[in-house]
């Protein structure tokens, strides 16, 4: 079977880390470039976080570029409670990594799309910043985007407020472009992610691999749970992103149902919550396949086995 | 002990009518009177349920008048789709009924107010449009208010909109009005309400009863649960309004957390949403005690043991 | 000629006190009662101001009622920079002033309503707090509505923000009520108000009667030029609510155009702006004469030949 | 003198004719690139009629790109009563043109600022798509924009809606992206360029020049003044466009005043409205120097001395 060719579009964070993994680890994606964000944190720090991860995974050969260093509208606001300064405080990430591609993060999604021979599916687990602004600036490559799946939004409720979700919150115009875009997507929210949980069975069985990379995870896990506690209340950290890099992988992994998705943009209290009709109240035509139901035990085994098989071996 | 003194502002509507029944039969409450607005019908229909429904209860010497026939801003959009072109179809409810009150229900609200020797608990299950009126209207009778439970809103998801229940879509700025009085404020929303389903078992007990009563409430039921499953998917319908009647008898049947509560005025998405902020987000004050837990089988057991007494016999 | 049956409500402020004393001293208008309305001032200083105006016109007969202390929604926001501490500041109104009518204003334009033998017009220089919730409060009162006649909003800028005017900012849900009303309506917004300079000569002129009437609104002018200066600049103060009373007494004072008349009620920087829709761009019906011209030496006439004839001589 | 450097972002359009012709024509200015935007008519169209204009002009070596083809959110609704169905209804524009240059309007924008050895002023006149773009993606070239003066907006009433400019309203976010960038900005309103009208001596005028420029100019003025006055019942149409050229050429023409000015995103009437704060009622600090009145003979005198000495004879 070809391998699905994905750009992976992000801002590590703890959770995009193990995306990262994932898309880099698992032999049935392609992965054609990863492009950062401003989001988790300011661009410099979510893009060399990128760097130590893909390092970390050994990979080697694949473009990373820096994006928008912040929305479309408004000022950036970073989360720095959920990922700590450096944006994926825990772990020593120090030692050597790649260099980062001379383009903006557009341009690197643009040239990949040109050049590649067949569709794209774009994963986006950061602000839609860039996806939007790739949407804005280079219409004409619409028909080479086989499908954007971005983890952001919720069907109920949010974290960053009461029905926002902090990716949406961030740049709720990039979302609302990229909803309206026509193009098919695949929403993966809370309502969803919220059910993958970092218990301490799955960081134990990430320590157990003994390898650095499984330790990283273990490290990264174990700072999160003390975050979503001391923020939430939550027992155990829910692992949003690389949820979105699964539902690529193996469809099965989400259930989706189709339903229209609106961005709340003017609201007062309710900027950037992500409205899915899940019950045809509004009139509205489908435009997203909005996932309700994760298989959560199919969901680790897949991000354990992928992380178990890191680092991927240099080539001689 | 004293019974509590309450006066109920509803809109019957099938599980109005049940909060009606609840209000009116159980002896631990003194019901004051019953006041009207418009919401899942017009004020004239709604204000006609309520009369036979109090007739069917048996309860003589309730005042009951009607009052706003509007939200505060905009049209109304009444609920035909949920309750019927009567608003309250399935059952046969002809037979006589009492007389109105001459009175608006909001100068009878306030008249029985400043007549009663100590504070008042008002329950609201319908829109808010009588409760902000008199708020407004009568600012000097706040200290008669010991409470305002209201039937109404979300934590979560809505039924009207994505995140709009109908009672506070129907009349957003009346419960804004409300939310922002500073009087001590219990809010029943969908999140609870929609535990409280009635089963085909709830039916069998209420058409088990081999009284008028117990007949309606399983027509009404049986009505509402077509509706339900016709509109939303549900396999049975739940039992909103008589929640809130419920947690004026006996507290302990749900479970509620303070947290601030602020009505989404300006959404174009979200318009009515009530944002309950449960993990301090927003940094605001909590303004209302948000119920986030039922216990169903007391519920049921509260209500069924009500409808069984019913009718109240006439005093001789 | 039959006199014109008004009801003034206003919440005096330096021109409304104009506006009073034009109302009280015109034998072409029967004013039957003045209510009042949290604006300009806190709702038991305005009052206390309407009294002082009448008793200097020495109208005697005339009820009097205190109205809502606040907005629909939100909070009341006063013109202390523009009105003063007391909401009358400059001359000295001490003196004997008559007795408050003991019903709420609603409640009081309710009763002159059902009691007129014919229409009557609403004229209302304050925020349409009071006039809304008649209109909410008693819809049946509706067909003895001649006209509502307000000062407040404006076709191009405002004075309390760039779009929006005092009056309307302060109560915009109730704009909307009155201005979705039904009712035949005239606006005089601030771009035919701005055209009534207090000059100069104006003052001179009031201070030339040589009577109590005359002194003291030359003495309020000169406290508003003060504050006109300071505030926004104007080489002189514009008279806004007289023209309101003016346009009942003679329509041909003011050139109206029917127009469509909305309020923003969800703009983050024109919430309260009145947006009158001259050029018919936006499809929707007219709903509102507005005026558009003023013919100002007719105006000050008026006005200056009313005041020259107080304070009416008390029936012996 | 050196010539000031500029770049002219437009979408031509009747008034963006007579801009381009003056930024072409004044030896004061140096045109570095003209780049289009999708507004008055879509970007084909829009292109296409500034490559016409610069043809008719006589100039060569002026690069010309095409940018955004619609918002950057929502849809695009084009002028098409106003600029008539080719965007520049009315004369016969047939004739060679020049090549269209195959970069993006954005990316020529970018490269003309790099290889600018001095900074370049932006001159905008149509919706600010491109220029918001610009920013958000290259926000390492703000130090090379002199300044950004843009057509659009209104201090008053608006053209589009009651408060809304056509420019502004047609892109808000991207208008608003550009006020909040930091840069220095001049706005030409409305309130302004509604005082520059193309009376019938004005038409006589370019008529009277015997030149296919002259010609071409009077024939759009004609088409423009019937627009005009079917649409908004103008006597005579304004010319709102060549204004922001003429304030480049020489300040003196318009005075301005610096102003905070924030773009309405949210109205429900009032979506595009620019809210100028003239009398410092919101606090907010000046972000822009807003154009508040015009030397009309000055501005009528350049115009026509600049296009009577078109085309520019092309160099042998």
């Amino acid at each position: 079977m070809t391998p699905t060719q994905v750009i992976l579009d992000c801002d590590p964070g703890h959770d995009d880390a193990l995306a990262l993994l994932l898309a880099a680890g698992d032999p049935r994606l392609r992965l054609l470039g990863v492009t950062t964000v401003a989001g988790n944190q300011t661009l410099d720090k979510t893009t060399r976080n990128a760097l130590r991860i893909l390092a970390l995974a050994g990979v080697t050969g694949v473009p990373v570029a820096a994006g928008c260093d912040r929305p479309l509208t408004g000022e950036l606001t970073v989360a720095e409670d959920i990922h700590g300064e450096s944006g994926l405080d825990g772990p020593d990430l120090d030692g050597p990594v790649g260099e980062l591609s001379g383009r903006h993060a557009v341009d690197l999604m643009h040239r990949l799309l040109v050049d590649s021979a067949e569709p794209v599916t774009l994963i986006a687990t950061g602000p839609l910043t860039n996806v939007a602004t790739l949407l804005t600036r280079h219409p004409e490559v619409l028909p080479q985007v086989r499908r954007i799946v971005f983890m952001g939004g919720s069907t109920d409720r949010g974290n960053t407020t009461p029905y926002g979700e902090f990716n949406i919150v961030t740049d709720p115009e990039a979302a609302d472009v990229v909803l309206r875009s026509g193009l098919p997507i695949t929403m993966i929210g809370l309502n969803v992610t919220h059910q993958a949980l970092a218990t301490t069975s799955v960081i134990a069985e990430f320590r157990a691999m003994n390898t650095r990379p499984g330790t990283i995870c273990a490290e990264l896990m174990t700072f999160f749970a003390a975050t979503y506690l001391r923020v939430f209340g939550f027992e155990h950290p829910p692992v949003h992103d690389p949820i979105a890099v699964a539902a690529v992988l193996d469809p099965s992994i989400v259930h989706t149902v189709p339903a229209p998705v609106t961005v709340e943009l003017t609201g007062t209290h309710t900027r950037g919550a992500t409205v899915v009709d899940l019950h045809a109240r509004t009139g509205l035509p489908p435009n997203a396949d909005v996932a309700v139901a994760l298989d959560v035990p199919a969901f680790w085994n897949l991000l354990l086995t992928t992380v178990r098989q890191l680092p991927i071996p240099t080539p001689i």
